[in-house]
């Protein structure tokens, strides 16, 4: 017996397997295609198993509450041919076995707050910055969802003073995800993300709004601690720039942590969801 | 056997004592001065009943985390004599039986999600605009609170294109509370809010600013329907033009109630906080 997990995302898939101690068995990435495509590859990589129990963080938008007609669909996306699509229903169908649904980024909150950098919390706010920006929340120890699944990283953010980028999301314009996202540094500065000199001024910015978007969470949510990862934040001196902006923005109004405590880098790179997934898988079975 | 209720405001204390059936037997206002003197004046009102619990909302900010040293005290606040004032405990000291301690919002939300404007749903957002901004959170059925009283109305907000002033919060300038409380509308306007015609600009950029609040707390805590109070909701004009912008800037992205019901005025005007705090004596008791 033995658990599985899917970290489902807009370019590729992770489906996993792991022991009863949850040491992974084995590990396999499936480019993210049709959905028919798709769940033909993942069918063929679990059905080799005999699965107690399967843990699933999607990409979104997604169903999450269970009153609703929606539960375990993928929402509108532009992801072609996802809009619609009956993930958890199509799981269900092929394993009669339990499944947990939830975001990517909650279920990477979840992995952080476990095995991660999160450790020994009972709340913990996930954040991930790459081409898009989004967050998972744990609270008392369980997915915290109202009823939709929180799309926090489309916030309203207050501008920078030098900033007069116009913003990319599609549907706020200069939202967080529209302002601070991967592809608004390389449009702002013409360069790539990974390819920009420290001392640039689009990291200020990038800082300025990220730190900004923290300070909202911390006065809606007030989680233990938060946590960050995805693509932008393997810069090491743009987490020192967000917790210098977070005090400077914050101006002592509400007590948190220690900034260096608060606001840290995350403990699983590039694995929280996959193991985050797999940690809740155990929790139904 | 009854219960007591204090909603513990900057200007007044409102003390109430209910029947089993939280019918109010008799209410108080008591002019807030120094501490020590509006709690002569508490416990005097207090002392002619035989209390089964007391329920409090009080004003902020205030420690909620029952692990830390300043639990049950009002933390720092402009308000004369009262910054580190042992609240819960002066009470406790005097009247041995369960206490509810939670702020004004939260108690307010309470009362609203029982017996007002949210009743028949789980969870609430209860926003007040009025001196000041401030919101409180039912989650489940139960006061939700992270590891701070949450302060959402301190949250930056993207500025209001027509909008030039500077903001009047002494901590953050132009957050919500400094660009969209009360003073901000007549520091604007130079007439005070109440007389303010209908058809004054400020009002488009108060909804603006309301409503992008709104937006964000609705990405963040997903709640089933907002309530909204205070004194600046009593404009009738104002909440309609807020749920146009709410609309307007979510821009269909995240699917909410019809705004109608998602975003309503208060059903308790000027009682929800003490209602609430009876109903909060009545679930410990």
């Amino acid at each position: 017996m033995c658990y599985g997990a899917i970290e489902a995302g807009g370019t590729k898939f992770v489906c996993a397997v792991a022991d009863e101690n949850l040491k992974i068995i084995k590990k396999v990435q499936i480019p993210t295609t049709s959905p028919q495509e798709t769940f033909k590859q993942i069918f063929s990589f679990f059905n080799a198993y005999d699965l107690k129990a399967i843990g699933i963080g999607s990409f979104g938008p997604i169903g999450t509450n269970p009153n609703q007609d929606n539960y375990g669909y993928i929402l509108a996306t532009p992801k072609k041919g996802w809009t619609n699509f009956d993930f958890l229903g199509t799981l269900k169908k092929r394993y009669d076995i339990p499944v947990v649904w939830t975001t990517d980024v909650n279920a990477a909150a979840y992995g952080e707050l476990l095995m991660g950098a999160a450790q020994g919390k009972t709340s913990c706010l996930y954040l991930t910055v790459g081409t898009g920006i989004g967050g998972g929340v744990i609270m008392d120890g369980q997915i915290f969802q109202g009823i939709a699944s929180p799309e926090m990283g489309h916030i309203y953010v207050k501008r920078h003073p030098q900033d007069e980028y116009e913003g990319i999301c599609p549907y706020h314009h200069d939202c967080l995800e529209g302002l601070a996202a991967g592809p608004s540094l390389e449009a702002r500065a013409g360069i790539k993300g990974q390819d920009l000199p420290i001392d640039h001024p689009v990291w200020d910015i990038q800082a300025y709004y990220i730190a900004q978007a923290l300070m909202t969470y911390t006065l809606t949510l007030s989680p233990e601690v938060i946590v960050l990862g995805g693509g932008v934040m393997n810069q090491d001196h743009l987490l020192r720039k967000i917790r210098q902006e977070f005090t400077t923005q914050m101006a002592g109004y509400v007590e948190t942590p220690d900034v260096e405590e608060y606001i840290v880098r995350w403990g699983l790179p590039n694995k929280s969801g996959i193991i985050g997934s797999l940690l809740l898988a155990q929790t139904i079975s």
